[in-house]
């Protein structure tokens, strides 16, 4: 059998690999023309001519996608000659730089790393091998890629953190001498901003992923393997740990610490360090299961209201003295 | 009488159109120097040589700016020579392209459209007709525009969706091979990041309306004549209808549906589908009558606590087994 | 005594000034290498060779570091070849453009501003002496920057606003005529967006500062020396007063004014005019004692619901008509 290519399962023809990861799929079986399938090992048998059962049936089929069919790579384009490389910058083997981009002076970068058109990477950059660095993209000087780090068009990384000092009203710009570091398979998204240290360095552990629009202030440090959703902001030297999952338009405020494993809802305004392994949502972020009850009882507060008012009046209705009652024990305790 | 421009009522001088849209403006109908006057139907008399009296008078002003005046309207300045046009791209007639823009392999782009300076647009793009594609845009790879579609400066079209298959503690970055078809008259603010959908498309209906630095997420699909604010964040797979109105900051989670004709509070944190025609607001999102009744509730609630406390000692006060009477009767019920 | 450098006094070498600000930090007085370090006027004495007591260590610190040691200053490098320039442009002295950038017709820049690579500069612009435009940054036609301004790279001054007509169920786009203004000392981060004006002008008083991916819509104020953080939102023609404090991912809806001196919580949603000298925090954004007031309550408002439950029954149990006893009242109320 020749595989000519890979489809989603209910767009694939003869020839197409494809994959059913969700029983929700399992009745494309019966009716797929594609010629394998990637399936999970308790998927039910079906007509296709090759059923193929793994652990993780999207995974392989990204995977086969990926390094058999080379789709999502770059292609490798070579020096463009309208690009601007100084020529005090050191490029590995099989480096591509796109139309107008520029690589400024003292900057190395490693082989096979494909570099988009109208990109800038500033002086003594250190970039690692087989990067994608995409259109537009800024690096300032001084910033440090680990292998295979991905960034989409449009990202700053290395631009001065938000840092003053305050003489009367006035405020005095502190210089940024620190670097930014993203190590080995850090991804990140388009249009971010990720600012750099003060006199250390910011800093993304490998295998952290950034989504779009993500603010990542001076002095930050993420560690490995930590997932950040579009538009989350995190303010200055706040250290978030390993295996984090943050959602969409989360704020951090600076100086605290986030433990390993912890999750963060959608929107959750994080004023304080929070410990390994907890989920927590909500402005200011709880715990989650908190959350969801004070959100229970927040729906049911104009009820409770009404219920309070019917009580203190049948009370009151009881006994004249109530209110005075009240106040009587009220100025006795005091 | 000739009218050599146009200008806002308070600025206006003789030989002005001008434009009153609102009765708070009616005392400058005495007071101008403009020559003429667009006005409501309704608005009163004045001393203005021409008053004309429309439907919708900013509408008409607006329209006559643009049309007779060519106020806001790009200049077609054809192809800059410094820029970078792949031989195998198809440019329409009396196309602009700006300097240090790219117009990469197998490009169509459709008569009069104009694109600024520092622009790329990636290979297989189809643009339409008249639109105007600002500085510094990226479209990347097979991204559809149909006719008179405006983007802003900075925005990203077509970057990769936050999608990966987790292995271990590993994530794996999913290829993305969908495009972004945006329709007709769609316009998109400075800065925004619309990605591509993972198999199929991500697409943004005809005449709807992007403000800056809006996330757009893999596979969403957003109606014709929707209207949305600024920072906005919508993720992936979320469908939202037509005529839909959002404002500044809200957050959508993937997977949702919002009906048409919706409209949803700035800061909104929308969790879950939204049937058509509703006005939504607040974390997590909820009717906005509700919201406001939740909200004036919680105001009280600091009160609220104070009330009950008073209660319980009233009781307390008057029975010493009240504790106890309660703890009872929780016992038998359970 | 020879100065060689500045660093930090946890990385300070022998020749280094370095500088303490914080108490926290007075130890390393006894065991730093520096050879001269700016401390409090109140603190301790140490063994290093040179202690300068001064008012404000980290200013003089920042002030040395940038004036005798260049640190943070761009350098000027003169006009890139691959820069393009207009003819009608008009650059002062020892004015410096990277490479791609492009300087549009009538664009006038003072003496000693330095412009980054693949920055773009719009027709009629006037930009003042000592500015820093970073890479990759637009200013739009007429955009009007004062002296010693920084912009970042990647961010738009000069985007048209979010204005429309309706048209029944369409959308018909308003011109924008209005400038951007930005004063001396203005600063702005990276990847924001400023709309200029509808009519008149969008404006940013001397020496404030904004940090990244902030949103400025069409025809805002704000004043001199206020401070925004990085994401927060500013809708049409809000008036932002004077020594302002905004934190991160605040959103201001449109046509509101808020007072010299006002401080602002992270994430607040600002839904009216806030006067002067005013904390405010919360959405919607209320005075910041009374928004922690609710959130206590708000906390306790689960428990508050049981204890609502246990008078209930409690007085049901005493009073088999209390349901009824309660109905009666409030119909002869009524």
């Amino acid at each position: 059998m020749v595989i000519r290519g890979v489809a989603a399962i209910d767009h694939a023809r003869d020839g197409d690999l494809a994959f059913i990861a969700q029983s929700a799929y399992d009745e494309w079986l019966e009716k797929t023309p594609a010629s394998a399938v990637l399936v999970r090992k308790d998927s039910p048998r079906g007509r296709c001519p090759a059923i193929i059962r793994v652990e993780n049936p999207y995974l392989a089929f990204v995977r086969i996608a990926r390094e058999r069919f080379g789709i999502g790579e770059p292609r490798a384009q070579g020096i463009h000659p309208q690009a601007y490389i100084h020529p005090d910058a050191r490029l590995g083997k099989g480096v591509s730089v796109g139309p107008f981009s520029v690589i400024d002076a003292g900057a190395v970068i490693g082989d096979g790393t494909i570099i988009g058109a109208q990109a800038y990477v500033g002086e003594r950059c250190e970039i690692g091998r087989r990067c994608q660095i995409g259109n537009r993209v800024v690096l300032e000087h001084d910033v440090v890629l680990g292998n295979e780090v991905i960034i989409q068009a449009g990202s700053v990384v290395g631009s001065d953190g938000f840092g003053y000092v305050r003489d009367g009203e006035r405020y005095y710009k502190i210089p940024h001498v620190g670097r930014v570091v993203l190590e080995d398979r850090v991804e990140i998204g388009a249009n971010c901003t990720i600012d750099r240290g003060t006199f250390g360095d910011t800093r993304i552990g490998a295998g952290a992923k950034l989504d779009n629009l993500i603010h990542v202030a001076h002095n930050v440090e993420i560690g490995e393997n930590t997932v950040i959703a579009a538009q989350t902001g995190i303010s200055g030297s706040t250290k978030i740990g390993k295996n984090v999952t943050i959602a969409g338009q989360v704020g951090f405020v600076g100086h605290i610490t986030v433990g390993d494993g912890a999750t963060f809802g959608a929107q959750a305004g994080v004023t304080k360090s929070v410990p390994a392994n907890t989920i927590v949502s909500g402005y200011p972020a709880k715990p989650h299961a908190q959350a969801k009850r004070e959100e229970a009882a927040l729906r049911r507060a104009p009820d409770m209201l009404k219920r309070l008012r019917r009580l203190e009046k049948y009370l009151e209705a009881r006994d004249p003295n109530f209110a005075k009652a009240f106040d009587e024990e009220a100025s006795r305790k005091a």
